[in-house]
C-alpha cells in the first residue's frame, strides 16, 4: 500500500514533458522544497513562535540531526519502525531524529544540566505515510518549548499552556481549543474499571482515537479486539465523555471509585493546581480538562496537553470541525534517567508545535486575502533610461550598499527602464533611484516612487538620508 | 586510521565516571550540540550574514536534507565517497546532502526557473574525518548565495565578491584575502605547458595544495607521481607564482604562450571585466587574481574565487599565516543541464560561507574580551521579598507578557528575594519588578534597576509603560 502511494506520487512529479529526463526530477517521498514565498511565510510564522519563546525567558540549543541509533531506542514504542536509519558505512549506528524531545534528554544527561528553559527549532524525520495535503510530511519542523528542573509543582506546566495560548492567537488561526489530561488519571481510571494492569496501553491507545471515531466504535475495538468485558468498557466510556474544568477536577476527587486510586488523586489535585494558574494566566476560556486525551507516547508521567484547531467558522461545515492537532506535549519526569549513568532524574515538561499543519493555513489564508507576499526587503533599485551607464549605476548601487540600504541593480549594461520599472512593481520595491546624463552632470539623482509614480530630484549628497526616511515613514 | 581517531574520540567522550552507564553518552562522530551561549553567536554571525544576502535583494529557498541518491551521484567526483547514504528500508533511496549547491542545481530544473538570486542558509554533510578544533565538521552549516540567469558577463560574479568582503569586514575576523581564477585559464595555462588532456584534473589537484605545501614538493609530486617532465612542471611553476589585479591579466593576455589557448584568453578578459567592476565596487584592496587558485569541485566552468583569513596580527608568527579558507565559489554553467530533460543550461555563480570556523574564532574573540554573552532577552524579573506571594506574581508576570515584555518568575512558591536577584545578575536581567503586601495595598511595584541596585515605586498601572521607556533607552 505504502509502495503503491508511493508509484502513483512519483509517477505524478516525473518530468511531464515527452524526453524520458536523465534524472528523476522529484524531492524525496513525504519532502519538499519551500519556494522563496513560502520562505516568507515560514519566516513570518517563526518569528511569532519565536518572540513568543523569548518573551518566556527561554534560551535555545541546537543538537545533529541524527543521533546514534543506540540513542533512540526504546523510546517511542511502536514508532520505533518510522526511525529512519542511516546505512552502516564503517563506524557509528546512525538514525535520524524523529523528535527533539529524545535529544534535549540526552543533551541534558550528557552535560549534567539539572535545570533549563529551552526552545529548540528544527526537522525531525518520520517514516510515516505522509498525506503531504494534509500538512504531514515526512521531514517536517517542530518547534519545541521545554522546562527541565525540580520546581514547584504545576507552575511551569502552567506557563507552557500560556505559551501556547499566546502563540495560536497571534497566529490568527481562527478557534482553538487546548485539552489537558494526566497519565496518572488515565492510568488510575483504567484500573478502578478493571482494566488488566497489561492491557493499560492497548487501551489507552483505543481511547486515544475518540477524537477521530465515535464512542460506539471505540468501544466496539475495546471489547472485540482487546477483549474487554462489555462492562468494564461502559465503565471507561462513562469517565472518557467527561469534559470541563477546576470543577471537573473537585468533582472527580470526590468520585467514589476514581478516589480509590492514589495515581489518580494525584494526577487530579494537580489538574486543579494548575487550573488555579491557568486563571491566573487569564486562558481557561480555551483550555478543557477532557478525559479522553491520552497522547502515545511511552515517555509521559504526568500532565499531558493538546491544542486542536476547531475551525473560525469561516469553512464549510467539514472543514470547520478538528481540523486538527497542532500542539502536543506534557510531563516526562523520567527520561532524562533513562540516559543517566546513575539514573539520575531530571523532572521535564514541554510542548511542541508542528508547524506543517500551520504553514499550510497561514499559506491559504494568505492566498484566499489575494495579499502579495514580498520575498525580498529590497528597497530601492538603481535605474536609468539612457544607455551606457552600468558603470554609473555600480558605483551608485555600491555607495548605498554602504550605507547599509538595500538596493538592486540590473545585471545588464543597457536595460530598458520599463523593465527596470516593472521589476520594482513586481517584486515590492518602493524607490527607484534613477540615473543620466543630465542628473550625473548636475550631481542629483531622481528618486521616484513606486506606487505613485511621483519624481524628485535629490543631490546625490542627500539621497541616502532621504531613502532613509522614506523607508522608515513607509 | 579515520577508524582509530574515531574511537580515541569515542574514549575521551564516554562519560568519565566509574559507573559504565547505560547508553554511550555521545553526538556521532564529527558533530555536536551548540549551548544556548554558542546559539546566541551562531545568531548573531547569521544576522549579519543574513541582513548581507537581503540587502543585495536576495530572496530565500529551502530543500529536504536528504535528497534522492541519483540526484547526488556523478556531481562531486573523489569527493562522493564522503556522501552519507540512508539505509534501504524500503522505497527510494536516499543520502544526506554533499552542499547546497547540488540541491539548488535541481531545484532550478525541476521548477524550471531561469533566474533567481537566493540564499540558503542549512547543513550540509560530509564523511570526512574531522578535525573539530579547527573547525571541521561531518555536520556543518554553509550559507550559499547563488545567481541564476543568462547576464551580461562577470556583474554576477562581482556583486558576489562584494558580498563575501561586506561579510567578512563586518564579523571583523581580522585580515581577510579574496583569491580569484578562472576554470579556463588553468585549462589553458595546462594546454601551452604541454600537459596531456587527459592529465589536467591530476595536475589540478596538485596546483589545489599550493596553499599549504611549498613549490619544490608541489613540483616533486608533479614530476614522480603525476609523470611529467620537468621542463612542463618548471613552466607551470612560472605561471602558478603570479598573482596581481587588472594589470596582471593584461600583461597575460599579451602572453606569447597562454594567448595562443582560446579558453585562457576567455578567461583573462573576463577575469580582466571582473577587476574593473571590482575597482566601482571599491573591494581591489583585498581582491587578487592569483593563478595558485585551483577549486577541486567538478562543476565550475569559469570564474573561482576563495576567501583565506590572513590573521589580525594578534596572533603567533604561525596562527597569522593562512588561518583557512573561510568561503569559496565560481561559476558553475552546466550544473543545472544535468538535472534537465532536454539539458537546457542555466548560467550560475555563487559562494559558500563556511560558517564554523567562522563561529569558532567569533567564539574565541568573544571569551578573550572577557564579554558576557547573554542567552535571554528576559527583561524584567517578577520578585518578591515576602511569602505566599506567588499567585500575585504569577498575575502580574502574565499582564506584563501580554503587554509584550519580556518576563520571568521563579517556579517557585516562596523563593528568596537574594537569589531571585542573583539570577538576574548572572543571567543579564536589567530590572525586577518587587511585589510586596504594602505595595499591593498601595497599588505599586517596586522597580529596581539591577546594575546601579536604584528602587523607585512606580504605579501598577504606569508599570508597563516605565519598563519600555527604560529598555529603549538602555
Amino acid at each position: 500500500m505504502a509502495e503503491k502511494a508511493q508509484k502513483q506520487e512519483t509517477d505524478e512529479k516525473a518530468p511531464s514533458g515527452g524526453d524520458e529526463g536523465k534524472y528523476l526530477l522529484k524531492t524525496p517521498k513525504g519532502t519538499r522544497d519551500y519556494n522563496p514565498k513560502q520562505m516568507a511565510i515560514r519566516e513570518k510564522v517563526f518569528n511569532t513562535i519565536t518572540n513568543s519563546f523569548k518573551r518566556h525567558a527561554a534560551e535555545t540549543i541546537d543538537t545533529p540531526v541524527f543521533e546514534l541509533k543506540e540513542t533512540l531506542m526504546g523510546k517511542y514504542g511502536e514508532d520505533s519502525k518510522l526511525i529512519y536509519d542511516l546505512k552502516d558505512q564503517g563506524g557509528e549506528l546512525l538514525s535520524l531524529r524523529y523528535d527533539l524531545t529524545v535529544p534535549f534528554a540526552r543533551y541534558l544527561a550528557m552535560n549534567k544540566i539539572t535545570n533549563i528553559k529551552r526552545y529548540h527549532i528544527a526537522k525531525v524525520y518520520r517514516r510515516d505515510n505522509p498525506a503531504m495535503t494534509r500538512g504531514r510530511y515526512r521531514e517536517f519542523y517542530q518547534c519545541d518549548f521545554d522546562v527541565a528542573g525540580q520546581y514547584d509543582p504545576m507552575i511551569p506546566d502552567a506557563e507552557c499552556l500560556k505559551i501556547i495560548y499566546e502563540i495560536l492567537t497571534e497566529l490568527d488561526l481562527g478557534n482553538f481549543q487546548i485539552k489537558v489530561n494526566d497519565r496518572r488519571i488515565l492510568d488510575g481510571m483504567f484500573s478502578v474499571c478493571g482494566v488488566p494492569d497489561d492491557k493499560f496501553r492497548t487501551v489507552c491507545s483505543s481511547v486515544d482515537k475518540l477524537d477521530k471515531m465515535l464512542w460506539a466504535e471505540v468501544k466496539t475495538e475495546m471489547v472485540k479486539e482487546k477483549g474487554l468485558p462489555e462492562s468494564v468498557a461502559d465503565m471507561i466510556g462513562e469517565y472518557v465523555s467527561k469534559k470541563g474544568g477546576l470543577e471537573l477536577a473537585e468533582k472527580l476527587l470526590e468520585d467514589p471509585k476514581l478516589s480509590m486510586s492514589e495515581p489518580a488523586l494525584a494526577g487530579l489535585k494537580d489538574i486543579k493546581l494548575l487550573f488555579g494558574y491557568l486563571q491566573l494566566f487569564k486562558i481557561t476560556d480555551k483550555v478543557v480538562f477532557d478525559l479522553s486525551l491520552a497522547r502515545g507516547l511511552d515517555y509521559y508521567t504526568g500532565a499531558i496537553f493538546e491544542a486542536v484547531l476547531t475551525g473560525d467558522g469561516s469553512g464549510s461545515a467539514g472543514q470547520d470541525i478538528n481540523v486538527g492537532s497542532v500542539s502536543g506535549g506534557g510531563r516526562y519526569d523520567g527520561l532524562v534517567g533513562m540516559f543517566d549513568p546513575k539514573g539520575r532524574n531530571v523532572p521535564c515538561v514541554g510542548f511542541s508545535i508542528g508547524i506543517e499543519r500551520i504553514f499550510s493555513i497561514v499559506e491559504q489564508k494568505t492566498d484566499a486575502k489575494g495579499v502579495k507576499v514580498r520575498t525580498t526587503e529590497t528597497q530601492v533599485m538603481i535605474a536609468s533610461a539612457q544607455k551606457n551607464l552600468l558603470e554609473e549605476r555600480l558605483k551608485l548601487t555600491a555607495e548605498l550598499w554602504d550605507a547599509g540600504i538595500k538596493a538592486e541593480v540590473m545585471y545588464k549594461e543597457n536595460p530598458k527602464l520599463l523593465s527596470q520599472l516593472q521589476h520594482c512593481e513586481e517584486t515590492g520595491i518602493p524607490l527607484v533611484a534613477i540615473l543620466g546624463e543630465q542628473e550625473l552632470r548636475d550631481g542629483i539623482v531622481k528618486l521616484r516612487d513606486v506606487a505613485n509614480r511621483e519624481e524628485v530630484d535629490i543631490s546625490r549628497a542627500n539621497l541616502v538620508e532621504e531613502i532613509k526616511k522614506r523607508i522608515s515613514q513607509s
